[in-house]
C-alpha cells in the first residue's frame, strides 16, 4: 500500500494506472500533472487524479510511488526535473515501449537516485489515446516486462513486481537490450509494417476504392496503424538499430515468399506458408512455446 | 426460395451458406459432396446436408441452386466435372477469393452454359477450416462482391444480388481485374506480409522468446497468418501479378518510413506515420471514405 502517487502525464497509459491502483485499494491518493493543463483538469474532473499539480516535480513532493508516464522521449527531462524529490524510499517507474534507451536517460538524470527507479513496460493500450479514455481495467491480463540493471535497488524491484501483480498482470524481468531487441521483432517491426501498408493504399489513386472493400482481415492487420503517431515516432526512432535489422530479415521472409510465388511448382510456397502458419497457430499470448494452457 | 442447393466442397465457406440458407429458408433440401468421403459424412451427421452425393456431378443432378466451395485452383475442374448438368436455369456461383482466375476457368469449362455462373466472393472466413467450424451467422453482415462478366445471365445475376442480401449481406458488383486488384491490396498482400513476418520470426534463434513476450497487437497484426496454406498457396499464385505489383508500392512506403526513421529531424517520419493513422482512424469496414454511420 502506497500513501501517494505523483503520476505524471495524464493519458491513457497513466491515467489507466492511477485508476486500477485505487480500485485495488494500492495507493490511497494521486496527485497529477500533465503537461497540457486542460488535461490535468480533466483528470480531476474524471476522478482519475485527486489533486492537481502545477508542475512534474510538485507531483512527486509526498508521493512514495512515481508514475512517468510520457512518450520515451521526454523521460529524460521529466526525470530530470524531479530528480531533487527522488528519495531512496521512493518507487519510481516508467511505462515506455523502449527501455535502453530510457535506462539510459534515467541513469544520466537521476544520477544516485537511480536505484529507486524500476523501468517498465507493461505490454497493454489502445489504438485511442487521452485521459477520457483511461480504464482500470487496461493492465488487467497483461503482461510486464521490468528490466532492472546493477543498480535497481532490490526493495524497490520487489515492490514494482508486487504492485503490478496485484493489479492482475504477469510480470517478467529482462535486460533492457533483450527487452527492445525482442519488442522490434513482435512489436515495433509490426506497426512500421502497418503503417507502410497504409501509406501504400494512401498513396493510390485508387484509394478509396480499395479501403471500400477491405474486410475484416484488413481490420485487424492494420488496427495498429491507427496508433498515437508521435508516440511511435519516439519509439521508432529511439528504437531504430534493433527496428531496422528486424526489418532487414522481415524483407529476406518476404523476397522468399514472393520467389516461391513464382516458381513452377505449388510446393515450395506452400511449405512456406505451412510454417507460418504452423508457428501462428501454436501461439498463444503470454505463453512460452510448447507449454499447454493449464 | 430453392429447391435443391447442391453444395459442392462442404468446409466452412460452404458449409456456412448451407446452414444460413436453410435458416433463411431460402432452399429447401441441401446435397452434399466433398472430395473427403469423410467430410461428406461429417456434414450429413452434423445437419449441414441433407443427402451425400458421391460426386459432384451426383450433387448437382435436381438442384436449381448450386455452390461450388473449393480451393480457387480447383475451382476449373470442379466446373468441368458439373458441367453435363448446368441448365439455363440454374444459379451457380463459388465463393473464391479471386476472380479473373476463377472467371476464365468457368469460361472454358462451362462453355455456352458459362451465362448461369455468377463468380461471388463473399469478405468472410475464419482462422479454422473445416464444416465443424461451419456457422449459419459466417455471413451476417459481410460484403458481397459479384463479379458478372458480359455473359452472366440478368436472371441468374438478380437471383444472386437476392440470396446474398436475404442472407444479410451488402452485395457490389465489379470486373473481375477490378476486384483482383483491389484485393490484391487489402487482403492478398496483407496475408503474404503477416507469412512473412512469421517466417522471419520463426526463422531466428530466439523465436521462442520473441513471441513469449508477444501481446495483443502481435495477436491482431497476424491473426491472418494462421490461414489456410493450401487455399492461400492456390490464391497468392492465382493472383500473383497483381500482388506483386501491391507488394512494390509497399516496399518504396516501408523504404520511405526507414529513411525517415534514420533523418536527421523528427518530422519527416511522424508526418508519414500520421498519415498512415489518420487514413486508417477514419476507415470503417463496408463504408466509403467520407461517409458517416448511419
Amino acid at each position: 500500500m502506497f500513501e501517494q502517487l505523483g503520476l505524471i502525464g495524464c493519458g491513457l497509459m497513466g491515467g489507466s494506472f492511477a485508476l486500477a491502483c485505487k480500485r485495488a485499494g494500492l495507493v490511497r491518493r494521486v496527485v497529477g500533472y500533465s503537461k497540457s493543463p486542460s488535461t490535468t483538469v480533466r483528470a480531476r474532473q474524471l476522478g482519475v487524479i485527486d489533486v492537481e499539480a502545477p508542475s512534474a516535480l510538485l507531483a512527486v513532493a509526498g508521493a512514495d510511488l512515481v508514475l512517468v508516464a510520457v512518450p520515451v522521449a521526454a523521460t529524460g527531462a521529466t526525470l530530470k526535473a524531479i530528480r531533487h524529490l527522488v528519495t531512496p524510499h521512493m518507487l519510481v517507474m516508467d511505462v515506455g515501449s523502449t527501455k535502453h534507451d530510457v535506462v539510459r536517460a534515467a541513469r544520466q538524470a537521476l544520477r544516485d537516485q537511480f536505484g529507486s527507479f524500476v523501468p517498465a513496460h507493461p505490454i497493454a493500450g489502445r489504438e485511442v489515446a487521452g485521459v477520457e479514455h483511461a480504464d482500470a481495467q487496461l493492465y488487467q491480463g497483461a503482461q510486464v516486462i521490468l528490466t532492472p540493471t546493477e543498480h535497481t535497488r532490490t526493495a524497490q524491484l520487489r515492490q514494482a513486481q508486487e504492485l503490478w501483480t496485484a493489479l492482475g498482470c504477469r510480470v517478467q524481468s529482462m535486460a533492457p537490450e533483450v527487452h527492445d531487441a525482442a519488442f522490434a521483432a513482435v512489436s515495433h517491426l509490426p506497426h512500421l509494417l502497418a503503417f507502410a501498408l497504409m501509406g501504400s493504399i494512401n498513396g493510390q489513386p485508387q484509394a478509396d476504392a480499395l479501403l471500400s472493400v477491405a474486410g475484416p482481415g484488413f481490420r485487424d492487420f492494420t488496427r495498429i496503424a491507427a496508433a498515437d503517431p508521435q508516440l511511435w515516432r519516439d519509439v521508432l526512432r529511439a528504437n531504430r538499430d534493433e527496428v531496422l535489422a528486424q526489418s532487414r530479415l522481415f524483407k529476406e521472409a518476404l523476397a522468399a515468399l514472393e520467389d516461391a510465388m513464382q516458381a513452377d511448382s505449388d510446393q515450395p510456397l506452400e511449405d512456406l506458408i505451412t510454417l507460418a502458419s504452423a508457428t501462428r497457430a501454436h501461439w498463444r499470448m503470454g505463453r512460452a512455446r510448447g507449454t499447454e494452457d493449464p
